[in-house]
């Protein structure tokens, strides 16, 4: 017990060292794309909540000066999704590295480079799919996005309240399955709004095409910028 | 670079001889609750798959035999769900320790002395949801289980192979949503097989009380017991 006390002790000193350096990248990263008149977005959520749809959406309506770097344990499925559509799209697999369950600013950094900024007016990160791990990493967005879908229940605000805090935009996905499901979306609503009152909350589906308008216009508008 | 490369050096040499302790726990476990005839399943997934659902559905059908240990960031939410069933609920809160993403044997251990294994017979832990870290702790289940629900995609399989790989038993839930999602049932099948060849799948809907029978069969046949 004492040994593991010792250890726990180590772990979480070289983790807070980590994300100071973590945090001073990421600082530097905001800036650098601000200076540029980059907008950056994080994308946040479980596995399965539509983050690349909604970014396939916006690229189908916004056009090409998007890229989008794209978080996950393993495969380049995301990527190639995307890199369909005509965007460049820059693929970090964290499954060499111990599968890490988060993107780090230091990888951001790479990626940006790896992608070039020439012709870009917004760029997307795509986090791992998961509610925890992500939200404690800054990645040097402007904004943070966090989607939800309805079909996960208007608990998980209260159950993963980092993710939600740190987020200044939630948006609801995969409304289109309301009439099915048994969920409170007022609930949701005001589960949200007791973790983080300053959060803003839209509602989308993109197989019913609803509630994109708001979204559009929110990336138009640049909170964070 | 040279001192982030030395701090990660330090977190993996730590990460090891974390995972190492812990799996002696995880195999103590395993051992003692064999030895007193209780068979401990480990529920695993992303958030809002229905793991609490399957474990409510669970205990009105097989009765108070059942223990569970519920793994949450925050709240007690889903103890207090099954405590209304007259069940016996231990509540881990990650919360306090950091918002760990995952459930170590040595908590387990200590639950289940809290707990009591007098009149128990099926021991459930509902394993923080999260795709990525429980699957790298070993909690001491003799049978882990992987609920994705049909709203999650076809490709969590395979970027998330880790959490497919540990579990013998995969359970597809929300199956009464299939009418209203794009989504191939035949595909996440075949994804489950390229990543775990020798994964059983069964799909239930808790909602709609299908394919409960098959799950409460396995649960009666006791595989890795």
């Amino acid at each position: 017990m004492q040994y593991k006390k010792a250890m726990e002790s180590i772990k979480i000193n070289v983790m807070q060292k980590l994300l100071k350096a973590n945090d001073a990248i990421a600082d530097e990263i905001r800036k650098s794309l601000k200076s540029k008149g980059i907008f950056f977005v994080n994308l946040m959520s479980s596995p399965g909540s539509g983050k690349t749809t909604l970014i396939e959406e916006t690229v189908k309506k916004l056009g090409k000066k998007i890229k989008v770097i794209e978080g996950d344990i393993q495969t380049t499925l995301d990527a190639e999704r995307l890199q369909k559509l005509g965007v460049q799209a820059y693929q970090i697999n964290t499954g060499p590295f111990g599968g890490d369950c988060h993107l780090e600013a230091a990888w951001i950094k790479t990626a940006i480079t790896e992608l070039g900024t020439d012709g870009m007016d917004l760029l997307f990160v795509e986090n791992i799919g998961n509610l925890v791990c992500p939200a404690e990493f800054d990645v040097g967005a402007h904004l943070n996005v966090l989607l939800i879908s309805v079909t996960e229940g208007e608990d998980k605000p209260l159950k993963y309240p980092l993710a939600f805090q740190v987020s200044k935009l939630c948006v609801i996905t995969k409304t289109d399955l309301l009439p099915l499901k048994h969920f409170s979306l007022k609930k949701l609503r005001e589960n949200i709004k007791k973790i983080n009152p300053a959060c803003a909350v839209i509602e989308v589906s993109a197989h019913a095409g609803t509630g994109l308008e708001s979204w559009l216009e929110i990336l138009k508008n640049r909170p964070g910028f």
